[in-house]
């Protein structure tokens, strides 16, 4: 297991930890320039960040920093109620793939999507096998879209408490099943984005990280989970603040051969969204060393 | 299936349900006297709610209205983080068994606990595997006792969203994995209370449900997941209002051959406390009839 205390070395910033300075939005250019005058070598931006300063900007900018994306955040949103909200879904699905590639991200991280109108709390019905069939269907289209362009997906399992506005895949087992189905052959292009607040309470996640092995390790995202949380979405909290042992799971994923950036990916609408963006990162690097 | 669209012969009431009218404490004899004028012919009491009304109390007046009682809730809380503190849930989990006992609960249902000392906001240590190791020693142990008596317990898994600070069994199959380990005979004095709230994410629940079997299914909840869920402990939804498949659930359990009561079981501090109780008990008559 690499020591973490003594650099940030494989410390990647979720741009979405710094969303906010202050309670102000932040732009994207002014959090890739924070992050590079702390040494931080990567970074995993979402999707509307870059596309609010634009895609050809955000991309030079990140290769004359000569930074690292650990991910970029993200595809999925597969289910919808018609034919029509499936083809858009497909499409911005590939517009997705082609950013990633074009930032040349380490993966995409896709967020598969749960009942169809449920995020706006009208949920088109309840079928939950139906839109885990669907996020299987998109998730075997875009591969095959990904493949030509060399750009890895990883299915990100997410909580449980998730899965009706979110993601219909929720445990790494479910996440690994699919992997497994479309990408037998484990070539790398299809692997799992590991988070440990999603994973965290699984009593199967040790074998299911050992199941899926370097080649499907794609991600390794960290933040804790706070007691009590207060807020299902908005309330991650900084690594060390929680309950989660990051230690023994990140030893677990690396006793795999995972070498990649330990990606702090924390939503705090409460807290450190309404600090400095400033201490907020140095916060992120000093905690990188103490609790990861 | 049964069909249960023309009465309420299958209806329980988990007295939490009901535990406040108009935003104040609702003692447990008026809950019981409400529910019987009703037609409810069964409820599953907290062990605080009858503390405070007295076991002998609440014993006479069940059995003067021949109510049943789904279950009694709970024991459980297993972890501690020294010998103390095991020691005294051990022996007031012994009490919880001898209370449903004498109040002929047809289970106690086990709510096991989490991280000691979480549920307070400050977590004694970050090791879920111990927690559910204590678990697994605590069951075995109240299991001994609990057959002297003929006092079947319930597991009931939680949602992970409280793995640590309520309970540390967290799907079906773990639950089902605690029972094959302390009850291989199938013997009928350990098995699962199954709340749909906590398990209807869960993309093995089905397999899970028919590997319980009859034997092992011993209490069946239900309630529904909100979208958006404003709070994780007091945010549960009247049957209907949210995006469970009640029905579809409930058709597997009954495919196993249970044949036991539908228990309500609402926690809502913003929405259902406020009211008149028997307005919300009117309201779970009705949609144990429409959406169950």
């Amino acid at each position: 297991m690499r020591d973490f205390s003594q650099d940030h070395r494989w410390l990647s910033i979720n741009t979405a930890t710094v969303r906010k300075s202050r309670g102000v939005d932040l732009p994207l250019p002014e959090i890739i320039e924070a992050c590079v005058r702390r040494g931080i070598r990567a970074i995993s931006p979402w999707r509307d960040q870059v596309a609010a300063a634009g895609l050809p900007a955000i991309s030079k900018l990140v290769k004359s920093h000569g930074l690292g994306l650990s991910g970029y955040c993200r595809g999925g949103m597969f289910p919808a109620a018609d034919a029509a909200g499936l083809k858009a879904a497909r499409e911005d699905n590939r517009r997705a793939v082609d950013e990633a590639r074009e930032l040349d991200a380490a993966c995409l991280v896709l967020v598969v999507g749960g009942l169809p109108g449920a995020l706006a709390g009208r949920a088109a019905h309840k079928n939950i096998a139906l839109a885990r069939d669907q996020v299987t269907d998109g998730i075997a289209e875009l591969l095959d879209y990904a493949r030509t362009v060399r750009m890895p997906l990883a299915i990100e399992p997410l909580h449980p408490m998730y899965a009706a506005d979110r993601a219909c895949i929720n445990t790494l087992e479910q996440a690994l099943d699919v992997c497994d189905r479309l990408d037998p052959e484990r070539s790398g292009a299809l692997g799992v984005a590991v988070d440990v607040y999603h994973v965290w309470w699984d009593p199967k996640l040790h074998a299911q990280i050992e199941r899926a092995g370097k080649d499907r390790l794609l991600a390794f995202h960290v933040c804790d989970w706070l007691t009590p949380t207060a807020d299902l979405l908005n309330d991650r909290g900084m690594m060390g603040d929680g309950v989660i042992d990051i230690p023994r799971i990140r030893g677990w994923v690396e006793a795999q051969g995972f070498a990649g950036y330990s990606e702090v990916e924390i939503f705090s609408a409460a807290n450190w969204w309404q600090r400095d963006h400033g201490e907020v990162l140095d916060t992120c690097i000093q905690r990188h060393r103490s609790a990861v």
